[in-house]
């Protein structure tokens, strides 16, 4: 043997890889194949090194490595030895387990049920019109927001102190919150989450146990039903009325209840004051928590905003959820809780055992982009444009379809809901529409409840005039 | 009343509000106080504009605003009338429920046991030594980070697609981890999470059903422990030997083994190729799941770091675990999972419905960081400097402590574990040191089964020369 693993190596003087590399990178393979069998003692370091050409360091170094890893055992003054067990033979373990032994890995009944979810739905491709939920990036100050978060990134260091959710942007966006939706809270009941989907599951982890029954809107946003199903909570879909959900006692009282009173999603309804005020009514009486998912809560067409729930209401129930993904860009990936105030430390440390935590120059960046105005300003800014949007599609859509599409204008937000007839088969239409190049989401995939209505979800906001004409003629061809 | 209304209202016509804004506040103000009762009607838009001096326009505004929130009705050709139901007082509530109307939330199990949690530990000042687990962010090239930041920003919208994995760091990534860890996959299977924390929570959750046994390290990694839970799964403390966790079959089949092999966490010890084949055999028969959590794997100080278990797995039982978090600064929040090819698709959905997503213009940066050679050369950088730390850390604890701590060096990562007296109050040690200004774990609260190891872990990572004399001079001192 010691003869003959010198002619078994295959060293390289002009590789890339360093001798000792070479070396323990082939002993090892050696080792691993079998072709040196446990037990079997190499030549000592010295005599590899002769009958290589090697010097003694290099061969050492390969050995302590290889030892160090556990391919060979070393004693003093005697010479290495390849280890015992180090082959992943399956005919060697346990036979008693052999049959749980499978390659197929038992997912969890909650990962399994994931190959059933139609949510979210997932476009990889570039976005094409009407695709719901997006806004018009083109039109982000990139340039000042890069700025931003190379100023952020270049004053870490300068950081002191180590929180989780940034002061300045608590005290950046409360200000905001408190001016234009009506929050009422202070700053540290803030927390800024990777999305606002992480805020749901977080919220549904806090407060939900198996069998909960939780209240979601039908039609409704779905990620909150897969967030409260992911908690063990049992769905309650609630109809709508022209106020959004209805709210009357039913069997089993709600331990959570889903609501976007500012546009309902996807009606774009407004909920009124005195529904607000009946569900907070309810909600206290029944010990239930409220979400308030208020996500694009920045853009009104109308009238001024109206403010939020969580202002309203006198006991701390609601949690306000928001996310940036609107009125900056999809991909900035930071959502935001408001908190009642007893729960910041308690939905701080579950921040931190989900591991939901948001990068701090992010954040510092974010926080500078509100205070010198350039947040508002583009709000501002997109709210005119679109409006415009909403009215030059409220015109194609009459144009192209007629009475085919019934179309409520919403009094704000992203997107509108366009009612087909009663019955008829949204999913294949918008199925059509979707090899045709137009993006649309079912009314009926949206829908919670045994109801006949029928419709399209079609987002405005993210296209100009032409590609708004453009889609709603392929629309219009596809109706007819 | 139609008297009377004009002299409830202030309006001030030199304020920062306009006058439509503060007409709209002060009416909201009345009706939500009570003062105009519902039902009651208002005066007519032109009459209210003629007693304030007001424009019309104006005063309209205001009615139909409040109108969309619901505080008055409004009909054709007649006055506004203050709706109904717009109290939020209790007594009105239903009487069955109002026993459960308290203000106390309840929280669900979970959350109330965080209220318990011991992990993780929260330092919110400034960081002092010996702090375990911190990178020496001083070192970090900020500089160069804020221009890969900067630069990724202004190219976003050049960004075709919307993967929320970024392919181009999948890819530089995997080049790294392929040639310094040992990792077989192809880049599509990594995927970014927030933080290596939630890579846990996204596994636990895609794994673990309420009751199975879940595997870690005793003493080990309490984020893993805290994941397994919050999933529903039965911890299982295994002990470990000089070679890492003990293998062998015991009562309860785990679902899932959570292990460090690199540097175990806390001891430091590396696990030998024999033991880890030997657990890659034990899994495999068992039919569980492997999380390898290679948390410092970046920094070896003895010989080149030992390949990953993921690398040497012939099953795809093994998901590696990693983070940024240690090879760049704190703060970045981005660690990734290798997941098995054939889950990719199931864990990008779990990623979606958990909200565990991260910017892909971080991704971005972070792709050109390491495409550049800037990540290595940080890592090299840092392995030098840490290892002198380290030496340094083992001379003042030698000459500080004597013989009163133990301490196994460690052949890498950023921390060592310095053993006490068996049975002696680690915990009671710890708090002292910290009002002292030193930051450690005690050893016990790394344990999850009956053991009378003691000791403390020390970070050294992200202190210089004089810090870590300092400190260990005041260690010294309590320990005397």
């Amino acid at each position: 043997m010691d003869d003959l693993l010198p002619g078994m190596l295959h060293l390289a003087r002009d590789g890339e890889e360093t001798l000792t590399r070479q070396l323990t990178d082939q002993l090892r393979g050696l080792i691993t194949k079998g072709r040196l069998a446990p037990g079997q003692r190499l030549p000592s370091s010295r005599q590899l090194a002769q009958s290589l050409g090697l010097s003694r360091n290099t061969v050492s170094f390969a050995i302590e490595q290889l030892s160090a890893e556990g391919y060979l055992t070393l004693s003093a003054g005697r010479r290495p030895v390849v280890a015992e067990g180090l082959s992943l033979d399956r005919r060697k373990s346990s036979p008693r387990n052999s049959r749980a032994g499978s390659e197929r890995i038992n997912l969890s009944a909650w990962a399994s049920s994931l190959q059933r979810s139609v949510w979210p739905p997932i476009h990889k491709e570039r976005p094409r019109p009407f695709q719901p939920g997006l806004a018009d990036e083109r039109e982000f100050p990139h340039d000042e927001w890069s700025r931003c978060l190379r100023r952020a990134a270049r004053n870490a260091p300068l950081r002191r102190g180590r929180p989780i959710n940034h002061p300045p942007l608590q005290e950046a966006l409360l200000r905001h919150l408190a001016v234009h939706r009506g929050i009422k809270a202070k700053a540290r009941q803030i927390l800024f989450v990777p999305t606002a989907q992480a805020g749901l599951a977080l919220v549904a982890n806090a407060l939900l146990e198996p069998d909960d029954h939780a209240w979601v809107e039908s039609p409704g946003y779905a990620g909150a039903n897969v967030a409260f199903e992911a908690a063990g909570a049992i769905i309650s879909a609630i109809p709508l009325d022209a106020h959004g959900m209805t709210i009357a006692a039913r069997k089993e009282t709600p331990r959570l209840i889903f609501v976007t009173p500012s546009h309902q999603y996807p009606t774009g309804r407004l909920m009124p004051i005195g529904r607000r005020l009946e569900l907070l009514r309810f909600a206290e009486a029944a010990g239930a928590c409220i979400i308030e998912d208020d996500y694009d809560g920045e853009f009104h067409y109308e009238a001024r905003p109206v403010a939020a729930l969580q202002g309203l209401a006198a006991s701390p129930r609601v949690f306000y959820l928001g996310t940036f993904s609107k009125a900056t860009y999809a991909d900035i990936r930071i959502g935001y809780i408001v908190v009642p105030e007893a729960l910041i430390d308690i939905f701080e440390l579950a921040q931190r055992h989900m591991g939901s935590l948001t990068p701090i120059t992010m954040q510092d960046a974010l926080a500078e982009f509100i205070s010198a105005g350039a947040y508002l300003g583009h709000i501002r800014k997109m709210t005119r444009l679109y409006k415009g949007r909403r009215d030059r599609m409220l015109q194609a859509l009459a144009a192209e379809a007629g009475d085919r599409l019934t179309v409520e204008t919403p009094a704000g937000g992203m997107q509108l809901l366009a009612r087909c007839r009663p019955q008829s088969n949204d999913q294949q239409l918008s199925a059509r529409l979707l090899e045709a190049g137009v993006v649309s989401r079912a009314l009926t995939s949206m829908l919670y409840h045994r109801s006949g209505e029928r419709g399209l979800f079609l987002g405005f906001a993210a296209w100009n005039d032409k590609e708004i004409d453009q889609a709603a003629r392929i629309l219009g061809q596809i109706l007819r």
